[in-house]
């Protein structure tokens, strides 16, 4: 059966007409809908412009303003019938505006051409995703500061290799991540500024004789200036480059959380539990949960790095100025763009409604001779010891305790100070892992004094 | 306004109950009803053997069986109503089987999971591509070798950094192509065999403990032989991965073609005319055709490597054995397949179409003495001279051609000799470009003779 | 400090004259000079064809001959004198030649190129490499044989999502890879054999005036024939970027177990002990191992696959024949072949010295209920019930046990007979770890006597 | 003889000790290396602060102090020797210090360890590169901007799909690529402002419990602020990922360029003559040309982009903090930094040497109807036309001079008339190459005035 389907099916390909084989190819209409209120709200503004300058009368002015809110209200309601013959968005919205409007429909391509006008559209539907990406970021960062001012000194351990390192703070490990997602935020607003110039009026590449006024165009459209120069302006994607390039480090952030709740929350580790809303269960084994939604939020870095690479590849070594290999440019980032959102709201769902197990947490923060480190520092700082020598002690000492099957905290003065006769009562105050984490007090430490100040800035910064 | 737009959709995507996140983000039936047929094909084959090994009763398999034919042509003629809640294809299928035949449906899934069930599905979905792939490279051959068989003989320049070095035939340019596809070729056979495993009956991961013969239903898959392990079979995708590494490197093949054609068909070179039909024009300038076909082909590796990034980034440090991660799996698969497919039948109808421009060809071939290395090796061969004053010699003689204004061979035998006093007149008869190309009679070589021999040797090969 | 020396090091760059930059950015003998075995090679094997051909002297070819195997030995003993004015390899070792034999040096490029030279180097090298890749992966499929062998029944759980989902023995899982690198050793064994075609002979792009025997050269360096395009020869790298494919995929395969090194080596999981070879410990923590070997194999992916991405950016959209682009092929290779070798050498020993803590793993196979598909299986197998009837009655009894604090084997008969009367004594034969593991003798299954004929059956295919 | 290469070579490294292959994975002392400097400054600040807060004696800190300054020089003078067994830079410098002060050096290492010392080191050497990279794109855009001055007003041909479109002025082509590499120039801005804090001090992972002054470290080593989360600090590498986007975008702007001067140096173009010091030549054909520098920028986004897909593959799914794969980090950005430092200084060299061809780009832009859409224009804006009726006329227009073989200017008034009563005279002010160049002035359009606007505001901008 399978063989016949393919036959069939490519077969079919292989022998279609060559028409049908360039329409396929061709045609953009079937992803460059997207930008149809985009399209609208261009051509809208260009059309104000137009009379303003007196290119078009005022009145023309106006049936093409109102003629693009109906073909808008059609699309948006889905009574719009697309046509794969008219090719793209362009061509759709003004065959349909010429129905309704007649000819004045004809006097709105003056002073532009398709190649500004696609560059626009697309530049406007990316701004609009560097807004959503801001509004998720923002989310997200609320939600670890939530969870970092609820534990902000509940202890678990530090990890390098995956091995138990250092206590630290819950707290301290959320706000990790808002340090992270905190920096896509600024990439994202520094990027946004960047691409906000208009290509509008740049026309087919080379600009135009007819009198427009590109800056009343830019301002309308919520762009900060019209872009320079008109060859650049129609043919560099460099924009929709920065955007997959921030997403992807973002994604690349949401993968390691994603990790971590997924190792989190294996039976070994039982450091948190997940909501039942964000994961799946087994119809056969009811307590188990499957981290469906960490998994999948790990693997979408993926699809949105692939896209970066597949739009990178598209634009290597184009000449100058629009080729139609830039035509590629908009599903990538749109299947980037959804998956990216969609990412970001998982894993806000998640963290809000994920639950530390507290116990499990600090059982482990202990385990492990974690604070050895504290006990070397000590040595370095109330004995005086150099740091490469109070590490060598250390090492005894720990090696001391696990022979006798007990934690540091358990070995006697005496033991101690078998290896070193100087160690007094004090070291005690370090080893225990609430004393070890209160103690690391430098800027950006992990004692629940410095996690608060962090909260407390981050949610002033978020203000 | 595209604010507004931007709030309305992206707010509202972020203020999304966890719910609709978490269905948006986990259900796959959006893109995997694309494995319906193959789906149902697998289900068919396993009640058929669940039958005959005494699983179930021959009653109840046939019952299984119909009901599935009835799903299919459900969903092949479109009234088949997608479920979201239902997730996946399996349970969309399944879930209609039962309203169908009603309670043995409950039975088809014994000895099976929906792990090896996916896995099932899309390795013969993927096999199916290969096979269409093979197709699609075959019937691109045969246009290369149709073109390459009318100009055999034609001149043309071979560039080297876009520079004249040579002459060249059209037939032995072609033919190159020949080689790479048909390497392309080579590489589709092997991979399809090596994937030709059955994944039916590895169950969840362990295997099962109901005595199910899973050669039986290898057979009737059409594969060679069941998967060994069943670990293995439920959480390796290399085959995937592997049909995307064979589809990149001939799209890069392909992009070379089209890079190709689109400079040959610029108004400076003017090597090629494409047909009407694969290229577009404009209203404006009726002599202008624009190579859109060529450069939607040359963008394709993009997308294509694209998906291949996307899926290697996915499986990266998965441990075993099924991870939600490997959802991710199938929609590049299947965008890449599709614009593979399409790509291989542009460009087959491109190459089917286009007019080499015999004229242009020659003229370009001759100029530039791009005939000097067979000076130079005249001189080694008639001569005796080494190979390193021989090109000294002939560089001598092209500087003395370019200050007469001349070429190579309107330089007088008195002019050769005054640097090199033995030349004589037999150094003319490899000094036009015919006599250049049908001296170079080295096995693999651009003279006509070689051409059409292996001409003659790729339509054997493909009998 | 920092600024300074970048103003020195970089204000240099830029103010460096533009022929040390043209230098610095055209030479390569910086790196291929690791092609010098291979140029030597070849070098040999061309001048041999050329004295049984008659086109140089037997005299000037033992020359030739003779003086390559000084240079030889000259660079091997690390005596040679690089020079980066003479630009690449090719023509180091020819200078150094014309230096110890005179004249008939100059005799040696007769017939050939450098296109088809670095073509035919580099070809050989990789050829090497797959040859080193074949010895590596059989090499590590041997020390998971043994591994499986050791511990075909031990058990271990079987993992989805990270979430235990059915026991499985260690010998099933170390067999899974086995598989898994069976297959890259046979995508080797194909990619070595499709490439094995030698370019010598195809001169600069077109072939050859003079009587050279391509067959001759082919055969005496291990070609299985010369390859039938001389364009095609010298321009494409398809066997280059299939070396890296296949190598991405392994490494890909070694990032999943490497993985689950790190996760099994973690004080939560401790189901493997990995020795004090292949981790590195603290000075500090003398108990902490950490697994920083299986965590650099992971990352090998990274550099493996970028080279793939890097080589095939850099031939998307390249006109035939050779350009100056493809000069970058060779770093990406030499890197990523290094790298894989090391990752599976390193992998080899890791798995060989590795300690399965069998008791770890079987107090975690038997927790979270991991039998109860077995319980459901029972049900349908003994009692007749359909599959999702058989699930819902098992969710039943999980939920029962879990609410009694108790695991599956622990619930009396009149419990379980008061879910469903029909249930009898036999069930309790399914429910224990081993049971279950022994009862899923499917083909591939985990059953220990499955495992067994599998690992003899890899003993015997790799005799 | 390959084979036995392979064997000693190969074999070899699959027979080595473990011992040896962990020492092969495992040391980083051959490409740290280059973070010498960097780690001496490091250090030398650590030492003053640690002084400064009385964690160390004066004394102590001005003998670690000088004694780094010594090591220094030794590695500058390329006399130190460097030791794989100390694995790293970091412990190799120590050692060396200790050598040279003794006692003391063992307190250096006081309050950090090496996870913040090699964040610090590697920042420090990426903030370098952005310096570079700044300084590059500078003296870039200054080649472009004196081309572009000097050819303000020189026609040539705007392409669309390599097809002339209209005509366009050298300047403002020139210009275009100013403004791409000004994006770049922004971009590298932004980035190096976003990864100026400094991670020293937050020690393993936790903080420390020395009272450190971060600030203060943080100011002598030219950060900005210390960063606010020592487990961010010590294991997120965006701001490298991010210097590898911003490369690779500009890579891309690279290889943009690389290619026209490819083709505008092919024998059918002419539109360049490439300096002597940036091609190279053939001995035999010496009027050829070869454009290797434009071919090798070219192809630098390849390996530049890949440094990118490893390092983003690399960082994929790794848990917090260090893990041992961050070692990788370092390669891929030293040698995407180096490569593509040289391809700007390439760049650079090239556009200040070349030459244009101002008759060839003439003709070429008058050529093929390009003023077609002037024609159009003027049609539109003095007779007032609908602009798709005006598209038809100048359709029937250019077809009527093709047919008479003229050009549009040379049809009579009475021609045109035939087509359109109202045409006049005034017509032929806007159909040559020169008057269509010089009516497009709208913002950012193509007529020099327009072009050298833009140069002046560059040329402010950069002061």
């Amino acid at each position: 059966m399978t063989k016949k389907t393919s036959n069939q099916m490519w077969g079919g390909r292989f022998a279609a007409g060559p028409d049908a084989i360039m329409e396929a190819i061709n045609a953009s209409i079937g992803f460059d809908k997207r930008l149809a209120a985009q399209d609208i709200e261009g051509s809208r503004a260009h059309a104000a412009m137009l009379a303003s300058t007196g290119i078009l009368t005022d009145k023309d002015a106006e049936a093409i303003r109102e003629g693009l809110l109906t073909v808008l209200s059609e699309i948006e309601s889905g009574d719009f019938q697309f046509s794969t013959a008219l090719e793209d968005i362009h061509m759709n919205v003004e065959a349909r505006l010429k129905e309704i409007i007649g000819e004045p429909a004809g006097r709105l391509h003056t002073g532009r051409s398709r190649n500004d006008q696609v560059a626009t559209d697309f530049k406007l539907w990316v701004r609009d995703q560097f807004d959503a990406f801001e509004t998720g970021l923002i989310t997200l960062i609320e939600a670890f500061l939530e969870q970092a001012e609820a534990g902000a000194d509940w202890v678990m351990p530090g990890f390098t290799h995956l091995q138990t390192a250092q206590p630290v703070t819950w707290g301290h490990h959320m706000m990790a991540y808002v340090e992270m997602f905190g920096r896509d935020l600024s990439r994202v607003r520094d990027a946004r500024a960047r691409m906000n110039e208009s290509p509008l009026g740049a026309a087919a590449l080379a600009g135009t004789s007819f009198p427009i006024d590109r800056n009343m165009t830019a301002k309308d459209l919520g762009f900060d200036r019209p872009s320079a120069n008109s060859l650049d302006a129609v043919s560099d994607r460099d924009f929709a480059l920065e955007f997959l390039g921030a997403a992807s480090i973002c994604a690349m952030h949401l993968s390691r959380m994603a990790e971590e709740l997924v190792i989190w929350s294996s039976a070994q580790f039982r450091f948190v539990a997940l909501s039942d809303r964000f994961s799946t269960g087994s119809s056969i084994m009811p307590q188990k949960k499957n981290p469906d939604a960490a998994e999948l939020i790990r693997a979408k870095i993926g699809r949105i790095f692939g896209a970066n690479v597949a739009l990178m590849t598209v634009m290597k070594g184009l000449p100058l100025t629009y080729s139609k290999d830039m035509q590629e440019d908009k599903e990538q980032v749109f299947d980037a763009a959804d998956n990216l959102m969609l990412a970001l709201a998982a894993m806000n769902g998640m963290v809000r409604d994920m639950t530390a197990n507290r116990e499990s947490l600090e059982a482990a923060a202990g385990s492990g001779f974690s604070t050895a480190t504290d006990l070397a520092d000590w040595l370095v700082r109330v004995l005086g010891l150099p740091f490469r020598e109070a590490h060598h002690i250390t090492g005894t000492l720990v090696a001391m305790a696990e022979g006798n099957g007990c934690d540091l905290p358990e070995l006697s003065l005496a033991d101690m100070q078998s290896v070193h006769g100087e160690i007094n009562e004090t070291v005690y105050d370090v080893l225990g892992v609430h004393n070890s984490v209160a103690s690391r007090m430098s800027y950006g430490g992990t004692a629940p004094v410095r996690v608060r100040e962090q909260i407390a800035s981050w949610k002033e910064a978020l203000k």
